[in-house]
């Protein structure tokens, strides 16, 4: 958006909370960090953006739609690893017993040094005054220190792989740079770990352990065999869902964008491991990107490379076109809801910093007044969670793929004569011949020579010695052996969109101030999303009005459009004002000349231009443009403008 | 529908997980009682059946939708009353530890002894052989004895009103009928109480309980302040949610009719309490009801009075117009949806089961294979929870509303004299201010005329008396006092509907199956519901096909109908078979015609009728009737039947 101004985000808070487009949850009671609830317009907004997720997704790509329990039995997020390995790191100050999170601790008072010492060197620095002192008790008091050239070289490097510290490097940390609580300047605990799950307990006896679910995907790929089943047991696929997760974050901060409870939208793409095409790369391979590839950013640079996703996969800068092509949908859906493309860039994560079950992933990072943020991930999580937890049920989660052409395999096999196995090896009998029949192909050639030239060999089991003699095998021949079907665990490509922090990002890119005075702001929403779509407007309270207001709002109402009656007793610029707040995109007056002859005025939020048409007309425009079929350029291109003496404002 | 055979619900459950619109969560696990996930059929039906609730509640009614925080802190539970009485009655197994609901306990022992007695009396009942034996584990055994007759009847009294009893009550019956556990036979504990809400812990301290919501209401009550701001203040007007809300239910049972975790969509309806009248209500007054008031199910009857809304607003059997008018829009709403109108009723609470903040309450019930249930609760919560986190918070939870005419009255009004008060009276004197302060008119004229004859009164403030005599007191006149604005806290009409129940109930009604042979499975779905609207069958695998097969699907999805390809191998009459289990109702068969005319045939799932039409007509015809405009009888009407030799069935 063209601004008039710099951006100020108080004041768009201030507009989001005046509106209620969202609110601190719990606010009666003080509030929850972390928690937020949404009002009438975040709602309305967040549903269309929902809504348009499922259709640029789920059915484009007819995607297998699921809807998963919340609360899960703490043993499935035991074996998916969210247990032992979903967690940050938290220390304590001593004496207080105040709780930090260790990394954001670190950052912060790192950050807090060099600032002092910028002013230290620099008497003219003005250090920033903070009139929002509660919102950031945590960070810490900049003090006008001058450090060594070495040591504030060495903060800087801290501090640019902040993500990428375990625990006890960030505690060595702490202790190697004397870091303090930055309130009380007391000691520091050593770093220990939290898991970000909320646990609870399933039924009356307690002892049924569960956690609130993190992330959506579990519940789906516990649901592996059904939803391949339901699609004719077809590769490649994918489900989808959108729902709630939890995350009990130590310390939630930056409003919409770090919360413990968020809606997500996630999708699990499975392919075939050695076919990550897709049949549809073509269609995106000339679409440009902007990407900052791992390997960039490990030389400590932030340089994004401008690229088509054709090339980068050619290149194997991305490994595979299904990636790939998720990259360029995201892209596309972002820019479709109002994300401004130029500050979209896609970071792949290091090694350090990826998630348990990642082995590769691509960030699509939306740029804010916070900085760079992680909005949607595009995860390949190789077949990890599928082998866990077949692994610990005993289910297999896999493809039969019947072959086009049978395979034939010339292979050695080992048959032992039973009768005299089992005496002789007793209880070592089961394992001795588990452990043959796991033989690999070169193992049981050179197991073969010796049974051929010393008549015996011998095989080592759980550190005991077993002398294979000929008398125990019945034979060990090559044989040939047809395969028909190929079995294998799929892959998952897994793009996963945080929608609340979605929204925030898109609040700020389409936030404006009309020049004319700086309280007046806009959510220049398109269309598409805008919580209301249209603002109706009889010119007073007069009774007059009324008939021709209901036929506007029952004609939109039946093609699909909301619209909202002001029918108070303010000025009609006024009005427009409080709705352009709303980021309502069009507003419908109705005045005498309406009354008389059926035409309206239709008015466009950014340009605040009208024109003025018969009823039937500006309902269809509207519909047009709210299904982005139309632009308002071209509805001002065909139809007059028209300059109203009585809506001034 | 009309059925071809008696309902059989293991046949429609059978069908239901084989098509896997639902299955019991983390089944790999082995499941978790009371939790379910939805497959694509189910969470496209459920995504169809909230699109309706939300057109014909939220966007009908201009209702203020908003979207909040599941996660709870303990204090607003605390206050709402939650934390001290949204429990049930638990007892257990003395020697095994097994846990039993009380009522249900109660209720499956003394029905089996009824069994019992009818068996004995009567040799030729047939005792039901129950093939799924796991599935109905807790219930009792049944075993031939008779019964005294005078105890037969008690234990039909005492399952007459099983919900009406309180904890203490059931153990009175458990003690006084000697009630064992059903399986071992063993002693049963005392009935305790346990809380229904899951409990968990937000933030890293481990200090901040929480619960999820038990409902999606509190929420709403404590916006209350910004809803009402946001609507300018005007009243009447109502909040809606929809949204997953958890009971830690002691035995789930029923399948989706009682669950853990499910997606509720309520309605705070807020209304001022001496204006319970409803603007529309005249729309609605001649609509006809089913219901069963708390008066007739007192004297132990279950007859049910049909009646206009209209009628029974005017003999105060509904209390009052909005009341009333919800309880229409409610029975349309399960109409329009497909659910059989005559199988819905409308019982009133009686006054031990009315939930704690509840002073009237009518819940849908909608009959199915288990009995009458549950599935819309319609209660009028009065001022009951803005009241009591208005008197936590201190935050005022009311409307003003500006008087048509000031009011003018004389009131008594006593004023003080501090500099005398504060001293005479030292650290009382702030209590007995206020208790001068808050005495009524009534009081006061007590008091003057005491103060008159004697001089002084005297009056009693935390159990010490407190003599006023004449020199506290300034003045203590009639004063003309004007009021321009009254203030009242509104009470609330809630609407609440628990959606998996109704969609369970939903696939009862509308499960049939053809008489051709009991396999063969039906959902008739209307249109405006059915998670597919069509299926795409091409005569054969032939490629041929492919071109009208896309264009028939590609003007589909741009006139918003899902439809789905079906082109397996499979025959065409196997491929409708496993549609009418999806409940899709309609087909389009693309065959050799198709592909030199561009004509298709468009089959009806409940009749398997089939027209043949130009693909735009049919598309426009599909179209059509899925937004509700148009009938399959009209269609049929106006289009010859088409009878193909190709696609026998």
């Amino acid at each position: 958006m063209s601004s008039s101004s710099e951006f100020n985000r108080s004041a768009l808070e201030q507009l989001l909370g005046k509106r209620f487009f969202y609110a601190p949850a719990f606010a009666l009671y003080g509030g929850v960090a972390g928690l937020y609830d949404y009002g009438p317009p975040g709602c309305a907004l967040q549903a269309n953006v929902l809504d348009i997720w499922r259709k640029h997704f789920v059915l484009e790509e007819d995607m297998l739609e699921v809807d998963c329990s919340i609360m899960t039995p703490a043993e499935v997020l035991k074996t998916s690893g969210h247990v032992d390995r979903f967690s940050d790191w938290m220390c304590k100050d001593l004496k207080t017993g105040e709780i930090y999170r260790a990394d954001h601790l670190v950052e912060n008072v790192l950050e807090a040094r060099l600032e002092g010492d910028k002013i230290a060197r620099n008497a003219t620095v003005v250090v920033k005054v903070d009139k929002d002192e509660k919102k950031k008790k945590k960070a810490a008091k900049v003090t006008a220190v001058r450090l060594d050239d070495a040591i504030a070289q060495t903060y800087k490097e801290i501090l640019a792989q902040i993500d990428n510290y375990s625990g006890p490097e960030l505690g060595e940390l702490i202790r190697t740079h004397q870091i303090k609580s930055p309130e009380a300047g007391n000691d520091i605990s050593e770093p220990v770990v939290f898991n970000l799950m909320f646990a609870s307990s399933i039924g009356p006896t307690g002892q049924f352990p569960g956690y609130l679910r993190p992330e959506t995907a579990q519940g789906q790929f516990l649901n592996f065999k059904k939803l391949l089943e339901f699609n004719n047991d077809r590769m490649p696929f994918a489900s989808a869902q959108i729902g709630r997760s939890f995350r009990n974050e130590i310390s939630p901060r930056e409003g919409l964008l770090r919360v413990r409870e968020f809606t997500m939208a996630e999708i699990e793409h499975y392919v075939d491991p050695v076919k990550k095409n897709h049949v549809r790369f073509s269609e995106v391979a000339d679409y440009k990107l902007n990407i900052l590839p791992a390997s960039v950013q490990l030389q400590g640079k932030t340089d994004l490379l401008s690229i088509t996703i054709g090339e980068a996969v050619e290149k194997k800068i991305v490994d595979n076109q299904t990636l790939g092509y998720f990259l360029v949908r995201i892209h596309m859906f972002l820019t479709k809801i109002g994300i401004n493309p130029d500050r979209v860039r896609f970071r792949q994560h290091m090694a350090n910093e990826m998630a348990h079950y990642a082995c590769d992933c691509w960030d699509a990072e939306i740029h804010t007044s916070y900085g760079w943020k992680e909005c949607v991930g595009c995860a390949d999580r190789s077949a990890y969670d599928l082998t866990v937890h077949s692994k610990k049920t005993g289910e297999k989660l896999v493809v039969r793929e019947r072959l086009p052409e049978p395979l034939v395999e010339e292979k050695l096999q080992l048959e032992i004569n039973k009768k005299v196995f089992g005496p002789r090896f007793k209880k070592n009998a089961k394992a001795v011949e588990e452990h043959l029949a796991a033989l690999d192909e070169s193992a049981l050639e050179e197991l073969k020579k010796s049974h051929e030239s010393a008549g015996s060999f011998s095989v080592s089991v759980n550190g005991e010695a077993f002398d294979i003699t000929k008398d125990l095998i019945t034979s060990f021949e090559k044989v040939s052996i047809t395969t028909h079907v190929r079995e294998f665990t799929p892959n998952v490509i897994e793009p996963s969109f945080g929608i609340g922090r979605i929204l925030y990002c898109l609040m700020e890119h389409v936030y404006w101030t009309r020049p004319e005075g700086e309280q007046r702001g806009v959510l220049s929403f398109p269309p598409v999303v805008a919580p209301i779509k249209c603002l109706l407007v009889p010119l007073s309270t007069n009774d007059a009005f009324v008939p021709v207001l209901n036929k506007v709002s029952a004609q939109l109402r039946r093609t699909g459009v909301s619209s909202k009656i002001d029918d108070s007793g303010a000025s009609i610029g006024r009005r427009y004002a409080r709705n352009d707040e709303l980021g309502t995109p069009f507003g419908i007056t109705v005045d005498f000349q309406s009354v008389q002859d059926d035409t309206i005025t239709l008015r466009e939020r950014d340009s605040t231009k009208q024109i003025r048409e018969k009823i039937e007309v500006v309902v269809e425009l509207v519909k047009d443009m709210c299904e982005g079929k139309l632009t308002w350029a071209e509805v001002s291109a065909k139809y007059p403008a028209f300059v109203s003496q009585e809506v001034n404002e």
